[in-house]
């Protein structure tokens, strides 16, 4: 049964590279953490967010405070994935996110929720959640 | 105050290195996955396991089927690191360890918590651990 | 000035994301030759040729018997960039692909030739070019 | 027959890990990149230069230019190489280095040759080496 929906989050394709995998013959597992990113960028940038821009205009970089993954099961070579964006609490300095990775045809990879804060650039230090990103985050 | 505590797990030296860092100038957050793979597989190898050999004698490899991470402090590069682990739950085709990351001076960065999984390895099915696994982990 | 022709090889866009920077501010060296991998693999397949199908149905792999890069300019975070393939000289078991990554804007970031052979997956030992693949990089 | 010499270069042992491999069961390609890269640095280290306070110190960051290599031979998960670096011809604002990556039993894998120049870390233009890398470098 296919896990795609109609109402769904955000959606970003990544295709399945050599890069990505390993000698188990399948996507090593801290690779996807990297899809999960890609996919939460392309999700910013397209309610108004370029991450550079955020860090010139406000000194403020994203940093991921925690993750929390199920693998369900293998991507390989050469497949197509999805990788969905929803949001979830939003606070002062911090937010959450809901992804899932599936593959193309909806069997669904890997379930997990990243925490994601803001940080002063130059002092690493938290910082609130500048206005334009907590606008975009709270987008419909 | 050093995390470093007399009793400890296991632990494995991380050097950072620029290909770990991102622009942010600290150790890119998927990396940190990495190192903890290196401690684990260092570990049982201290054990006894070799991976390799485990999935030549048995037809069985070990996969991450969840992780949970809390990020509590950044790395920068040429810092040294200590990678722990201990052996949490065992169960019949899984076990938990617990894992840290600290500096080589004490501060901890990273708590986190990694379920491992044996697979067949030629239909990547789950299987129960082999003994010789079995009796790795449980070794004191 | 430009460096994008309009009789162009082959393109294949990549966005810089976090995983491909490090704490210079800007794209790690290597990850340059993963960019460069992922275009030809599409030039491949816009040819007709998926590699996994490729391993299957003659049990040969491509692997990288040679790199010769210059790294010109640095690409940054979010930046969109290029990556071209051209195919170079075609021999029994190997074969040369020119390639470079520019910046959309035009901007030449690298210029490399790649050797690709053939090796049969098994015993991963050199293997002369299937025809399949034959063709499809001759094609015009 | 080892290609293990009596007289050698600097040498840097590193473990191939999961992370390492691709589904070929070897080493992807750009990573030995990598693996020279951390030789490299720890080749500098071990002639007194640290990367990060040269950086804070002269406000200079070394970049690969070009690279140049043959891959020979493959490593597979839990092999244990040895990473060679020789110094080659040093100029105004850049300098060489001769690359070997054998396996511990002498066999060998990857011969490369790389070229390193010096940025100004703020505007990331072609510097001169600062006195303390030239005698480092220089150093027999």
């Amino acid at each position: 049964m296919s896990e795609l929906s109609d109402e769904a989050a955000f959606r970003w394709p990544v295709r399945v590279y050599w890069e990505d995998t390993d000698a188990g013959g399948v996507v090593y597992h801290s690779n996807y953490l990297r899809f999960m990113e890609r996919a939460r960028t392309e999700w910013l940038r397209a309610r108004g967010i370029d991450q550079s821009e955020l860090r010139e205009s406000t000194g403020v970089v994203m940093v991921v405070s925690s993750v929390q993954c199920d693998f369900l099961r293998s991507a390989r070579l050469d497949d197509e994935l999805l990788v969905e964006v929803a949001v979830g609490k939003v606070g002062g300095a911090s937010f959450t996110m809901e992804q899932r990775v599936l593959r193309a045809d909806g069997e669904l990879l890997l379930r997990g929720t990243i925490k994601a804060g803001c940080l002063d650039a130059e002092r690493w230090t938290p910082t609130r959640l500048p206005p334009e990103l907590r606008a975009a985050i709270a987008a419909p």
